[in-house]
């Protein structure tokens, strides 16, 4: 039984509760802090998206196709789809001599309402570069580009999201290296972009962001690729989710001290990289970004060191005013003592 | 500790789960199933929105303003904002002499996408007919205009929001004498639409609609306001809710043997008049719809007699299939074999 991490109050009282669990490690693998179950495997959804993106630096797609730093962060990016994410993900599939009917993530709305209502404003439907993976999945292009050795491309990559095609091979390969955990054996789902999704139990990948934060414990190739990823999302964190979202948020202000990722159904990654500390967080409900935020803030309060400046913006973080449609304060959101208790210090 | 009601799936694991409690009575306030602790005080919110609109009726002002059933139903409603929604409210308000700038609920976009986007797309903003109480604070204006006496009811109703206004005090007392719980000793909260809350416990609220569909412990006025609210809910479930959402679809399918009203957080109640019957439920983590509906799904199923093609309707909405962007099947949401087993049949 994980414990409550997470309370949403009005007024006074409690009105509902996320239950959760959180492992932190260094990049030996040694547990610095762990709350909950952290041996149960977990579906990481796109909170490993960097991990997801090694291979496309490491195999020399990146040098070879010249992606600039915006185009790498986006490959680690759920975007919200805005005009500036659109358009880094076109620029990188024309640098691979391909176009958006290449992208196997399939189209949605953008999930942010008001980037929603900007493009029905406009009088136009969202097509699969606004999906939130497309940047990821255009990295895969990539690094099919580079992998297809003479084969015409567009041929080649066909199918490319599925577990026996060279390129998710090649992902899985560094997921598994990364997070040092058995995929042969681990339980299988397809995830919203149609790729193969692995259940990790979240010590492991804790272990993995650690090992990205500080290229302790991976090859020499891996290392330089995590540290290539890191750099390019600390100078555009905007390009790893858009306008207001949490990571953009946290990392705009924290730079490369933070490096996060949120992944759907209550999954959030991070690495502290001169902490030298990997993070996972899995909310138990799942059900949507708010508890994994406030969690993941609490952390990071508890093991960052913050100026006041930097701890008063990551206070704001975890612990949320609630406002009502008026304005009227109603209650907040915030990390419960029993989440605070279990860190082993507080900037607070 | 609750059980785990609903779990969502990935292939065969498990990926998230959600905890919560069940209450389901009669009239008398027997306890014919309960699950979890159904002793523990929830916020209701929107879910008791027919308990809130019985003074409306009961007062007589219904009568004097000529309400039709479209009117009564949108009272009840946490409606999508369409315009066939708005249009109904705006005709309320006009009975009242009154327009849309008396309400007090608050502005917001439609959280129902496709309405919002619609609204943007017109080249509009929302205002607070839009908003998904506006037909409740419509009710509360037409009492206004029947408690006023004279006074001028601009003036009168402005602030009828408040604990202590007249309205609400009518409010109140509508929903203490209904669910036979202390309001004055109970945890209050400031609602989405700035109405006061009240904690009450689940076992009070599954009383309040078994009365609600029985009139059975119910004044003769409440047990007429409450038949004439449910049977114009039952005759335009659109009302109440909207395009594509759970309320609708089930009252539309079921007509009078369901009155089902979700309330954010995870809340949800419902009367099966035919069965004698009133139901509430809160999901632990109150963090969206998907939880509540699938577990009312399952209440439904267990508890109301249902044809074969309904029963496949019922089973699709305590089943449910997830797909991704795709359109590819990645799992499910779905009744845990915990809830089942409460049930004391299945007509599944």
């Amino acid at each position: 039984m994980n414990p409550i991490l997470v309370e949403a109050m009005r007024g006074d009282t409690r009105e509902s509760a996320h239950r959760g669990a959180i492992a932190v490690v260094d990049a030996d693998g040694a547990r610095v802090a762990s709350l909950g179950d952290t041996a149960h495997p977990i579906f990481p959804r796109s909170a490993i998206k960097v991990l997801q993106a090694i291979p496309l630096v490491e195999s020399g797609a990146a040098d070879r196709l010249q992606l600039d730093d915006e185009e790498l962060a986006i490959a680690c990016a759920s975007h919200n789809g805005e005009p500036a994410h659109t358009a880094v993900v076109a620029r990188m599939l024309a640098k691979a001599g391909l176009d958006v009917t290449a992208l196997e993530c399939g189209t949605h709305w953008p999930r942010v309402e008001p980037v929603a209502r900007a493009i029905a404003a406009a009088g136009r439907e969202p097509d699969a570069l606004n999906n939130n993976c497309s940047g990821k999945h255009a990295g895969f292009l990539c690094l099919a580009c580079m992998l297809c050795d003479g084969v015409n491309l567009r041929q080649y990559a066909k199918g490319y999201v599925a577990p026996r095609h060279p390129v998710m091979r090649a992902v899985t390969e560094a997921l598994q290296t990364t997070t040092g955990h058995d995929l042969a054996r681990a339980p299988r789902g397809i995830d919203g972009c149609s790729i193969p999704t692995y259940a990790i139990p979240l010590r492991h990948l804790a272990l993995a962001f650690a090992r990205v934060g500080t290229g302790i414990g991976l090859s020499a190739g891996h290392a330089a690729a995590a540290g290539r990823l890191r750099g390019a999302v600390a100078r555009h964190p905007f390009m790893v989710a858009g306008t207001g979202r949490f990571d953009t948020r946290v990392m705009e202000r924290l730079a490369e001290r933070v490096f996060c990722k949120a992944g759907a159904e209550g999954v959030f990654c991070a690495a502290f990289p001169e902490r030298g500390l990997g993070v996972a967080i899995k909310i138990d409900d799942g059900n949507n970004a708010r508890a994994a935020e406030v969690t993941m803030a609490a952390v990071v309060e508890a093991f960052v060191k913050l100026d006041d400046s930097e701890a008063s913006f990551m206070g704001g973080l975890s612990d949320v005013t609630l406002r009502n449609w008026n304005g009227i304060e109603v209650g907040a959101l915030r990390a419960t003592p029993e989440l605070r208790a279990f860190m082993p210090s507080s900037s607070g």
